[in-house]
């Protein structure tokens, strides 16, 4: 039977791989690259690097070209409509991983920054390919550090308070449902700055951008305090660098 | 300025730690090992190793014995109640970390399980040791693989339905606050099984025991199919080993 590994990779920062990581990556003869089109140029150095650091035995990489996806379903639409569209776009991702997989020999490798159980459509393509029965494998699964971990430590803080839950969310879910008293939320994937959004003078946060890489920024304070100064500096950075990756923690407990 | 190291070590796996966590571990000239006498042997040699794997350069171990804890206020009890017993506890600990590190010389290291922003009280600790003002340093956090991240990579599952949220929680608040629909719910900290105190035919379960550990063991399946044979089997490995270490995933769709 084929195997195919699925690696975390970290968050940013290529020193974020672990061990197991590096003896999985070891042992794979193709890595495949998914939707590489869409990665910025210092994260895929960043994956380069891990590669030449780590995967010193002879392998081949290749690339799979993300399929388009329709985006004239924003994604605030109706669920329904939106796991619809996300659904096919899986489905187009799957059968471009099945002829790759299928055209090679061997071990192979899908590196997934952050960990695959997190916001990441790795796993779900996977199994789409496996359900389609027409290549047989197996899989394993490497976790690695996301976001979540990198901005905890960047702010030296335990994400909850003391027996308090955490909640990890979108910036769309954000705007829809508003912050839940009582626990921590951490908030990913929000173009949008939805905290802005959010009503009251009891709300703290700790944000982050470019984790565990050099330009790491890290800003926290009273939302009101330093709403602002955030958005002003995300758009700077943003405009400087061509794109950013942030998240951000709330709670409505000062600390 | 001397420096502390906080680094998370991951879930079980020696394998799980990163390379930031290796390089980190490599300049500390003193680990400090606190509340040794709480953890099972098995754990302690997972982190012996790890130490004699990586820390290859001259370094003492220190032992910190935990300061008795108050067990009279059981968890369940009021919050305020609850979090001032844990309060006491950790500042008892604060005193004692303060102590070892102002008698030892060099780079001080903390071994963390898991990840120090996750259920854990180093931090806490090492925050309070600072607010004492007696001794002063800088330190440094080091993310690392949590339990979470485990239960994922052992069930090869994403840990939330597209574009919805997940919240991670303790078995006592699991108990009070029952499961949120809408959303996975992730449970730590759970001595009781809780999850058989929830009602409903549509909940599914994902749970797991010693993850990364050559004991590791994983059940999946309908609550209301799978919920003794998961409290059996819990049963049964914790007598046979005298400890356990397990976390699961709930969601109310069956997947």
């Amino acid at each position: 039977m084929r195997k195919l590994f699925v690696i975390g990779i970290g968050a940013g920062d290529p020193d974020q791989v672990t061990m197991q990581a590096v003896k999985a990556m070891r042992r794979v003869d193709v890595f495949f690259v998914i939707g590489k089109g869409g990665d910025k140029q210092e994260l895929v150095d960043v994956r380069a690097t891990i590669l030449a650091e780590h995967a010193t035995q002879p392998h081949r990489v290749v690339e799979i070209p993300d399929p388009p996806r329709d985006r004239t379903v924003p994604a605030r639409d109706a669920d329904t409509a939106y796991r619809s569209v996300v659904g096919d776009w899986h489905e187009a991702r799957a059968e471009l991983l099945e002829r790759a997989f299928a055209e090679t020999d061997g071990v192979g490798g899908i590196l997934v920054w952050g960990d695959p159980s997190l916001y990441d459509s790795t796993l779900r393509i996977v199994e789409r390919v496996l359900d389609r029965e027409r290549i047989h494998f197996d899989y394993e699964v490497i976790p690695g550090i996301t976001s979540v971990q990198a901005l905890a430590a960047a702010h030296r803080m335990v994400l909850h308070d003391i027996g308090e839950p955490l909640h990890i969310t979108t910036g769309r879910r954000l705007r829809d449902e508003g912050l839940a008293p009582g626990h921590s939320t951490l908030v990913m994937l929000d173009a949008d700055c939805s905290f802005t959004q959010l009503e009251g003078d009891d709300i703290y946060i700790w944000w982050g951008a470019y984790l565990g890489m050099p330009d790491e920024v890290v800003i926290e304070g009273p939302l009101r305090v330093v709403e602002h100064r955030i958005t002003r500096r995300r758009a700077a950075l943003r405009e400087a660098k061509g794109w950013i990756m942030d998240i951000y923690r709330l709670s409505r407990r000062t600390p």
